[in-house]
Parts: C-alpha cells; sequence; structure tokens
C-alpha cells in the first residue's frame, strides 16, 4: 500500500534497529479518514473470503478491526483484552503472548460466548512481528472451536519473522507493508 | 437515544444495582454499524461546537472515538494510554484515574506532542459513571494549554454522580442515554 510508505517515511520514525514509530496516525494519534483506507485495502485483500467476524487485540488493533469492519458487510468485532474487568464474570478463552515494545507477557482473553464453533474469524492488528499476538489470538480462536480465516498486519517488522512462523503453521498473512531493515535511521520497505 | 436504550434492554444486562453489562455490542464485541449511529448522535449533539481533536482513553473509547471522527470532519482521533509502552520516549502529560470495573488506578498518558495550546478537544468516552476518567482526561487536555469541547458518553450512570461533578467543573456533557437506577436486574433509564 503506497499510501502507507507514505505515511510511514513522512509522519513516522526509525528507533534504533528494531522499532517504528507511527504514534502520529496509527497508535497513538489516529488518521480516522487514512484508516478507512486501510480497512478498505483489508477488504480488497481478502476479497472472497468468508468472515463472519473480526477478532483484534487492545488497544491499537481496535481502530483498524473497526475501521475494516465496513468492508466486510460489518460482521461483529471483538477485540481480546490484556487484562479481565469485573464485568466478564463468565467462561473465557485465554492465550499467552509477549509483547515486543512493552516487555511484557499479557495473557490475552476473549469471552467464550464471543468465539462460535465454525465460524471463520479474521484476526487483524496494527503490527506484525515475531507474531506472538496472532498466535495467541490463533489459538483462541481454535480453543473456541472456530476457524482462522486468514491475519492481516498493517505493518509487518519483516525481519522479525511473524509472518513465516504463521505461515508455516498454515495460515495465510496478508500484510499491507513489510519492512525488511532499519539501519541509521532508514526504513527500507520490502 | 431510542435504539441504544433498546439495545441495552435486549442485549445488555446487569450485575448487581451498579454494573450495566453490554459487552455484546460496545466494549468486547462491538457492533460498528450501530457505532457508527452513536458516532453520528454525538455529531448531531455537539453541532456547531468547535472541535480540532477527539481525545478518549484506551480501551473501548478507542471504537466510540473513530466511529465518531467522520461526524467531526475526520478530526484527529487520540487515545490515553494506561501504560506507556517503550515506543514513548518523549515527553507526555499525565493524570490518574480509578477504574471502577478494575478496581484499579491508572495513570492515564498522552504524548505531549499530541495536545496542542488552543486547541478545542472534545472527549468522548463509553462510559461515564463516577467521573474520574473524564477528570483526568480534562487535567490532561488543560496541561495541555488546550480546552475542552465537551464531554461526551455513550451510557451515564446517573447514580454514580459523574455528570454532575464534569458539569461543576463547566464543561458540557452529553451522554447518550442516562441510567437511573439498576434494581434487581431492572435497568430504568432517567
Amino acid at each position: 500500500m503506497e499510501k502507507l510508505k507514505e505515511k510511514i517515511l513522512t509522519e513516522g520514525s526509525a528507533i534504533g534497529t528494531e522499532i517504528v514509530k507511527v504514534d502520529c496516525f496509527l497508535n497513538h494519534q489516529m488518521d480516522v479518514k487514512f484508516l478507512e483506507e486501510v480497512g478498505e485495502e483489508f477488504g480488497k485483500r481478502f476479497e472472497g473470503v468468508k468472515v463472519d467476524k473480526i477478532l483484534t487485540v487492545e488497544a491499537s488493533g481496535i481502530a483498524i478491526a473497526c475501521l475494516a469492519a465496513p468492508y466486510f458487510g460489518y460482521v461483529p468485532v471483538v477485540f481480546a483484552k490484556k487484562a479481565a474487568p469485573s464485568t466478564m464474570n463468565e467462561g473465557f478463552l485465554e492465550a499467552e503472548a509477549k509483547s515486543f515494545t512493552k516487555g511484557t507477557v499479557s495473557k490475552l482473553k476473549v469471552a467464550e460466548k464471543f468465539i462460535s464453533e465454525g465460524e471463520n474469524i479474521l484476526i487483524l492488528d496494527d503490527f506484525l512481528a515475531s507474531g506472538e499476538a496472532s498466535i495467541a489470538l490463533t489459538e483462541i480462536v481454535e480453543k473456541g472451536g472456530a476457524r482462522v480465516a486468514g491475519i492481516g498486519s498493517v505493518i509487518e517488522k519483516g525481519y522479525q519473522g511473524g509472518s513465516d512462523r504463521l505461515r508455516q503453521k498454515g495460515y495465510r498473512v496478508e500484510s499491507l507493508t513489510v519492512i525488511d531493515k532499519i539501519e541509521d535511521g532508514i526504513i527500507t520497505f520490502r
């Protein structure tokens, strides 16, 4: 997605050799008009794929998933929680995920009533790095007896191997842009 | 908003005398088509009010704010974070808020570059209970030299006094629905 690359280069920045900072439009401040285009692009990438529900993880995945929903016939969007609120008083499905940027391990939780047997669930998120969060979401989907329809990420850090891990497990992965390398503040796309 | 009341009554449920559970359409699973209508309703409620930016707090506020943005001319949406990621390496504004449903105190954080002097900032969130989160957001706005254009909530728990506290401080508050009482599983609207 050319416009996404442009936005990363003009509005984003690189930190060290691992982190790309896009808090101006993607994961702290959000450019909703642009995220609608991101949603539309996911719609095109997964055209013809049966999607009954979109699953993401709080917090920054929520905007991506909600703005993609119109391009998937307004299917329900569910986000996995990193902590269970006191209102989560029924059964839930959970799986562990490490956060690369926070250095923490989260137990992602989804109320089991929101994953139904046989459903086709599309996983969307802002970043795909080592694939930890996506793998946790696939585990939740499958524990609930549903099927992963595909995995979409806005920005893939190609050098962290997440998409390879996911493809080896048999999942279809669509990243709207893949970063191959960050060196001396220069971001190189695949 | 009549449709919102209907959805609360048909899809939501009451827990004890304090908590209304709306995880089917608002804060765990999200009905995006309906949340677009919620966004449009906020647009009507704040018609004629100058809004340069929308501020909310992770996680469930994000969907509300993003789906309201089109009705405010696609102004930028910023969400306050409850924990600072390692990419948040610049100055930020912060304020404390208690979470009623999680029983925790969070330090809400917004990168200071996203609050500019003189901006008119609309605060939107899913719930307004005691007003703790909203008050923290007003503090962040004002620490950044900006102005609170108004405060909008989808569901106000009228019995927890948050809107009174906010109005006493001089803020305009718009709640799309106000719950007056929960008793024996029955939700009574104002």
